[in-house]
């Protein structure tokens, strides 16, 4: 297995990588963005790739969510969380929090740790890296002039960095998730506890669109775990959705929401039924369980039968 | 062919059953009330009875709404209007109205023509009858004493009774619809403008349970075009519901409203699907359309190949 | 005070209107139907009337439901909830069942006890009468042919009759709700178990018109207890609904669902809030409570003020 | 008038200021951030702010939408919309787009330029600013390495920078939505043509959490023009909606709307009703209109004044 993800290496989404079985054993290839990444699964030059689609603070990763919403289909086999925690780590000779007059890191990384740096190093400005650990890695380039980066323990371990304090985050417990990418085919087998992902255009601009969209998952008692809205790109006001049930495609009634969605939006793109890393078993209601659906659809059949 | 009907001869129901193609040369077997016509088809004495299930100013016939709810699965093949027009025969002799003392009618006819009675017989005190054409030969029986008969054009006709008035009921233009009902089998082909009758049974009683019937309806675009509540018998506030739908059981719409109901009600009843009399082919969206449907079953199809 | 009722003496009717406060020693003026005990009403010659509106077995009464519903407002101030029981009484001189071979009754109860006769006075033919009481009185009636009655047991205590059978009703534990109606005036002071009746005219006729209207229930967590549709008696298809709703117009939640149908039916009727007999104190949760309107009221003012 | 802007002076966010009216002479202070933006506000030091809240193609602002949404209570008084198209500009010498090896601009910039980049500056590393005037100014200081900056027509043809191509965004037509924020003060007249803004946290992670608030606007005719998903920061699939919906709380149905969200959601915060740039009045169905609302108020007041 070769597997691309979102580089360079050190980051936290090679992290997330590292979790998938076999990937220490794996050849992994850092992609320079998102983009480049998923082009690598669809063209068949690697054969999955992990990339975040969502942080616990900073929310949705648009380019994620964009990059897989179009272009050739794609299929989400698996999600991985990976807890977010950074170190300030200082070019060798520093020692103390006021001597650092630059910081350097991604700017995703930087807002999650803003007050942090306000409280602790007012005086520092920030230069912005294009990634946690490109940033982490100037601090051994004699060209560059930042003092000090925030970025993974796991790059500043590798690196043999010089780290001044540890979990500089405003938030403790952040969070990010990552999905393991493939090109369409075999859908994992359902385990009970289980996620799809959807991205449905919003096809009409009037009170009532987007409800008319979410009772397909209502009337089914299929719950939404995640909603984000994105610009089609073709002007304000005009979006997408991708959202995240809890169900499998082989549930039935998750099957009868996409297929009631799909009546709605006939370009609607399902990027598949993978396992839940958290949460448990939906209750799922006698009228929404796959023996209703089954006994349903053979009284049906029994009435049809007779046409 | 043996039809039933509910008699006696001369009613309107007898009139209806005379529209249906071929029933002037089948046997006509008149039946002392809806109970005991459906009886006979259950029983097998008779290939089909014809009787009244709504009148447009007095609305659901209770004893065929409640009569085919429960028991031996019936099915309902075809729908007849008929317009209800009352004429007033009196006794031979009678000739002016301030000479009626007594008026003998089925309790439903004297419902229609009360206004009438009120403004032009106000004297005359009403003697409920069986039937209109029971009040009607009545007046042929020396041993009855009323002295006119509210009843229809038909049985007058027939039995050469004394008109004085036609055209007594008070509200012009009213209509009564009759079915004609089977034992289940073949359904009739859809005309592009039928109807389908439901039993449902209202398992809870919850703010929105019979809104969460309803939106199976609404949801794929399909029309009500009678709702009518009747007591289980269990005691107050336990209800059916007796619901026509415009559309056909052939129809995908039609058939997905019907899953999801059952889904709701396992017990629910079908009645069966026919052409309506009246309306026109009802205005489907398009994704409610038939092909709509079958591309998101061929859609979802596909991806439970990938299981 | 002066109280109509539905007639004769001996009537459920009557039974329903002793359970008034201070019946016994009011004056009770028999009516020889709906409508007319409505009208002594609505002209002033009775203080208030008490009539059927509701059989566990037999359904709505399509009388009272016509007449409340048009013409000069009326008010609804209690329901009344009265067992239905019948006794099957003979003509002086008959002792069995054998002997009877015409029994006379109102067509509603023939309907409860038809069963029964059947199995137990299979010979007998119906004779319909005007009223359980005056089925019962044509006994001591010789001009009169029918050898028994079916009546209540309050018209056969009263009037000393031969009674051959008691409990001769096909549904044991059958109910007949009553309500007492007068001119619009003051509405009876919330008790917590309370209800209010509506008249909805169905506006439209079109996929969701109906649900249009429960959603007001519905989307205020209001319950409904009776839903009955009658015809305009402007053609098939045209449908107003009777309602009782679980709750008491000086609820917020009650106010703002009769406020909001109001706007979809600009003709709703409220005919009252009163106290129901039955039942328990609505579950109402925190997001329909009186507090949540109270404070979403003054949120909005607050805002408003600012204009 | 004092009014801040996220900075530093040449961005497109200036320019959205620029639009205000008075404000070419009012004093303007670039900040550094989003933040400091509207904490300037909060805390008196300006009068207004101007902050971007959305682009057509890169979707939400999260920095605003997560400042607005917490925090002392903000105001949104109008909203500005800028086109936005960049420009690539060279360090000084280089005439030739081979030339270029590290191209510099803020990421949000480098996103909308991407393909265009990968097309015809293949070689370049992007080298991420903190703004787009950031990236450009950097092309006058001889220590920092960059030789190209992607940044808007503005700040280029202030500084009098070396401009090779222009038009360099992928999508031609994308728009930037600017908002002008206050305190919370008086709320701008309703023009007819109005927004407003609404926070509204999730209260519960239940299949139709979102649908129940979705329905407070369909049920009112309300249409939503945007909204966004935002994490509270509280864990995975914890969220707030951003919303703007079309309307002004002067508005009889968007009054009610806010009311009814209000009961779901107390801690719901209104941010401001605001003349729309684009769009028409909308389309108000009669039972959402002003006089709608108003008589059904008036008739459920005459209800209990009875009380």
């Amino acid at each position: 297995m070769k597997y691309a993800y979102l580089g360079p290496s050190g980051t936290f989404t090679e992290s997330a990588l590292l979790q998938v079985d076999g990937a220490h054993e794996s050849e992994r290839v850092p992609a320079a963005n998102v983009n480049v990444a998923l082009s690598m699964v669809r063209e068949g030059d690697v054969d999955a790739a992990v990339v975040p689609i969502e942080n616990s603070v900073e929310g949705g990763v648009s380019a994620t969510l964009d990059s897989i919403a179009t272009g050739d289909s794609l299929q989400i086999v698996a999600e991985i969380l990976v807890p977010i925690t950074f170190v300030l780590a200082a070019r060798e000779g520093i020692t103390e929090l006021g001597q650092i007059r630059q910081v350097s890191t991604h700017g995703h990384a930087w807002a999650q740790c803003r007050l942090w740096a306000e409280a602790n190093i007012p005086a520092a400005v920030f230069a912005p890296a294009a990634s946690t650990a490109a940033g982490a890695l100037g601090l051994q380039d004699p060209e560059q002039h930042h003092d000090a980066a925030i970025c993974s323990p796991l790059v500043a371990q590798e690196r043999g960095l010089n780290v001044l304090v540890r979990g500089v985050e405003d938030n403790v417990g952040a969070v990010t998730r990552f999905i393991l990418v493939t090109r369409p085919g075999k859908i994992p087998a359902p385990t009970g506890v289980d996620k799809s992902t959807l991205i449905i255009p919003l096809a009409e601009d009037r009170p009532g669109a987007l409800m008319g969209i979410l009772e397909h998952f209502t009337a089914r008692g299929v719950n939404l775990s995640r909603i984000e809205s994105r610009p089609t790109g073709e002007g304000l006001g005009k979006y997408f959705f991708s959202v995240d049930i809890e169900g499998h495609i082989a549930e039935e009634r998750v099957a009868a929401a996409v297929s009631g969605l799909h009546r709605l939006c006939p370009s609607l793109r399902f990027l598949g039924s993978y396992p839940a890393v958290q949460g448990e078993s939906p209750l799922i209601e006698e009228h929404n369980s796959n023996d209703a659906f089954i006994q349903a659809r053979s009284f049906v059949d029994s009435l049809r039968a007779r046409l």
